[in-house]
């Protein structure tokens, strides 16, 4: 693993404990973290169960025994690391979003395509038990042809002036502000939903706060866009850092002409379902039937953040040892960083995605 | 009352019941009602308890004994019986959307400016009480500058291919679809709440449906966009037919530095409020102290759909008998107008809306 | 009517509206109404729309065009207001509870089970469209044999100790506090939707706040009871005036082994159902094929808290137009008392409920 | 440890992970766990990360190494192992309801009292962040004084009469059904959260379905009872595994002379508190300055069913670490069984709980 910071320890929960939920065809072993700091590097490998640890990412492709590299670093350095672990031979999971920008994204989708191992972009909220269900339902045909898709994920971690300039509020660094930060998993999830791709979109972004304790915000605090998608939904989108209240709040809204489906992170065990026109039903998504929650706790103990990860390593490890494609791809990851340039360079004008 | 349908029904039991709660200088009088069809304005004038019934509206303009024209019909004649009631020195109440086009509206914005009556656009949804508490707490400042406004109106009566064509999705009558129909709602209560303009918008229009029972639809089933405001706040809007399962969700969040707040109407009683990053508390807004509330039961005994109209009612007998502008004005109801042009004609690209 | 005050006001909507949205085989006209206080009741009249008033109940009784006597006074006053009225010749309202012991509640039912009147008591509660879709989806079997009911009625209005002693605190006009004013609800209720009759309970009262400015209270602030019911259901409800924060929440939730359905009166509007085990489905009560509903406004529209009253005086004239017995009768009435006695006699032992 | 179904699971989760979260004193080392299948312990151990196993929990005595025992079998075995663990100088963790019988129980206390070891009951859901917190508030009297308790565990896994007799229905190994198994639970719960004790309860319990394949249930399907507390509060308490759709549901409300509060498991990272009569703010127990929550992931990043067993271990380390008597003790745990027996023996008759 690469990083060791928020999403490195989510990761390594799960690579923890995957196994102890799922049965699997094969084992991780947990075998070195990189990072940047070694004191740091060395406590995180400890606390986190990492055998070994190292400051050179080069060191991981290096070693036979690795097999698998996780990439939970800051956007600017997926391209140079996934590019060369994949060339070699290693089986690639990338944090999202995929790349800074296109150009970065296109060349690890191409050198992801021409790879010998597998590799994956790590859109964890798919791994959600009711964003699972809910893509399972409108595979099914049961909400019929969709009409509408309504995404936002709000947040409100930088509605204060005084909050200081971290690496996710520069451009060098982070490529974007929510727009490529939350804007990028509801980009999926309601692609992934509704099977369907965006086309084209109109957006508007803005910088509420342009100057902070620690100097220029380089990156937009919120971005609006709306859209349509392959096949005939209009889409509506809401990334920001400025919904004071809103703490992790990924909502998707799907209307079907048979039916509609509601999520919200904050209440991440719950899919609202409505059938017919009918009133919406509150499914606790924690039944043995449903996606994932078969190997977990019987009905109503729900799960965590954390267990999306479980789920994805589940889904990675289950394709790398069948041989099949992991999904979402390195072009699926490419797809979306295509509708995060539309968006920035909209500026309120209405621009086609290119495929 | 020209116009006996769904608004003349609702606006009648405004008129009916208004001082039985509120205490006034004035109690009005049920003078007159007007319809199309001889039978059915008797019939209606007997159930509602209007005491005269006519088919013509200029009627009404004649009598001296009434001094207020309350029109409820469908906008393609408001522009008409509205200016011509002004000329003849009534007060007008009228139905929203203004007109069908923004010149209609512009022609009755005119004529509201130099009549000797008052006139009033009757976007009902500002008279539920929470609506009112809302603009009252951002009018204190209590949610601080304004980031966002999250507004949405969600129905799904036409989701149905089936369901025939009426005055409703037809544009000769209608003048737009769902855009000027509940769009024009969102519209005003955003501005209402946020007192902030939209500036500029960009929006997608779509007709899902085209060919229903009875001919084409030539109206949009579904409308989105987003802007910014005059106060710098960044609005996201979407009306819709097509939402199955939401059958009245006129819904609006509201982020500010300090605070946020949202309102359903599916649950119109109710106002979440969050303060300083809080979670949402769920107002009960049937507190004495809260707006419209006292003067109906006591706390936790809440109102009805009907009782906007009552509220509305309530405050345009206050403005004539005071002598003050009963609000929203025609030039209100003008701006509302104007943006649904702008985003009927935007197509994906940014309109400035004119002043 | 006898009684102007909440009570009144509520009916006299009621008698009021009731034929703008119902068709009924007779209108009601509103008479004369009766109070103590000779100003009040004059300024009540015209506030309300009766023609007349008066100071002595028995002249309605005296007056040919007075066939429907509808009592609002404080349960002290009822038996012997009841009682004379049926003998006259009258149909009778009564509020709720029926009376203030099972003594006068027996002579009531004895009294209406001879009369030539129709009479019914007033758990207007039954007629909140949720409610009454509770009852029909029970008497349909589509929850199964009932084992739970769990029924609460909570407000907050006397948590503060220096809320004053009004007449709702005071055993000899009250009769029982929170037990008999909102308890009395729930055990109607809970018997109302399940078809079952309580057979037996055990029950603790307290009064929290014992001295108020202007006496001692003699009534309970709180009644909590559990009990047995003829169809083999367990039964628990809660009545206090000490939920802080909980201004008017009749709750009750249904437990049946296909299904259960949960409502709660401060989101009056709401059914939740669930079937099979399933999540629970918010159902809207708005729906043309919903009890009442149909007559009303279009779905998501919703009701108010003087809707269930008026709903009520339509049940109450059709039973009259057609002759049928209206329900709840004075026997319910008697039954509901039965139960109120033995929680207030129960200390903590098991009572049976005698037929 | 002792067991290896499904509390062994969730136990040896939270002893795998609790210091990857938590800075601890000291770090335990899963030594061996025992179960009477000696294929099945075989595979639990490598599954869930214990280093040895064995079918003889006297084994676990023996080794020095092994300085915490971890009782998770069913409450028939609690006291003899819990006993014989205490003497040989252990620290106990023991699963809940700590024992089958008062009798046993308070054999256990006693053992604990004089023990070296440390001693814990496994009442879990203390561990919930949102739980803790509503400790929190009413320790520090935010709530004034407490007035009514209201708590209720609805399960509803047996509803089909169809569903099988297994241990949790046979009296000899689970001494109650509901009642000790989810009612004791709520007893804990809401003692603790007040900080009151039971002082006495009056109750009735109901096995709804007597036979089932596999033979006859001898044990409660549900229990109802109400109480009186130390404090002077009102306690209503339900218990079932009837109750058709709800899960897990572990809902406690408690009202306060200066506010309240609710929490329902189902959706365990809220806590919904009003303050000073107004309306409940959903609060997400998932800020820094929350219990436990500080260890966790960024607000709004939510815990599941799982975590509250490794805060239960950490607290229970920190406790062996420190020198401090864990909390709930086998006293505690033994006065929650009092008031299990006595609801069994109350049959509608008050019955009070001697200390």
């Amino acid at each position: 693993m690469v990083g060791y910071a928020f999403m490195g320890r989510a990761h390594s929960q799960a690579w923890r404990n995957v196994t102890a939920f799922f049965d699997l065809p094969v084992a991780p072993a947990m075998r070195v973290i990189c990072g940047r700091s070694p004191e740091a590097t060395r406590a995180a490998a400890a606390r986190m169960g990492w055998a070994g640890h190292t400051t050179d990412w080069r060191d991981l492709l290096a070693r036979d025994d690795v097999q698998i590299v996780d990439i939970c670093t800051p956007g600017d350095s997926h391209a140079e690391i996934a590019v060369a672990a994949l060339a070699a031979g290693k089986h690639v999971l990338c944090e999202k979003p995929l790349a800074n920008t296109v150009e970065e994204a296109a060349r690890m989708a191409e050198a992801a395509a021409s790879a010998a191992g597998k590799s994956m972009v790590a859109f964890n909220y798919r791994r959600v038990p009711a964003v699972a269900l809910a893509r399972r339902l409108v595979a099914a045909g049961e909400l019929g042809a969709i009409r509408h898709v309504r995404a936002q994920y709000l947040q409100d971690w930088v509605v204060d002036p005084d909050f200081p300039l971290v690496w996710r509020l520069r451009k060098d660094l982070a490529g974007s502000g929510a727009l490529g930060d939350i804007g990028a998993h509801i980009i999926d999830t309601a692609q992934h939903i509704t099977g369907q791709d965006l086309v084209g979109v109109t957006g508007l972004t803005e910088t509420f706060v342009k100057d902070r304790p620690g100097g220029r915000v380089t990156v937009d605090d919120a971005a609006l866009f709306i859209g349509r998608m392959s096949g005939g939904a209009m889409a509506s989108f809401e990334a920001t850092r400025f919904a004071s209240g809103r703490k992790n709040a990924l909502r998707v809204e799907v209307n079907g002409a048979l039916g509609s489906l509601y999520f919200d992170f904050e209440a991440m065990n719950e899919l609202w379902v409505s059938k017919g026109g009918g009133g919406f039903t509150r499914i606790l998504v924690t039944e043995p039937d449903h996606p994932y929650a078969g190997a977990w706790w019987p009905p109503g103990h729900g799960l965590g953040y954390e267990h999306t990860f479980t789920n994805q390593i589940r889904d990675f490890l289950e394709a790398i040892a069948t041989g099949t494609d992991p999904s979402p791809s390195f072009a699926d990851g490419l797809r979306v960083q295509r509708v995060l340039e539309a968006v920035e360079q909209s500026d309120g004008a209405y621009k086609e995605i290119t495929r």
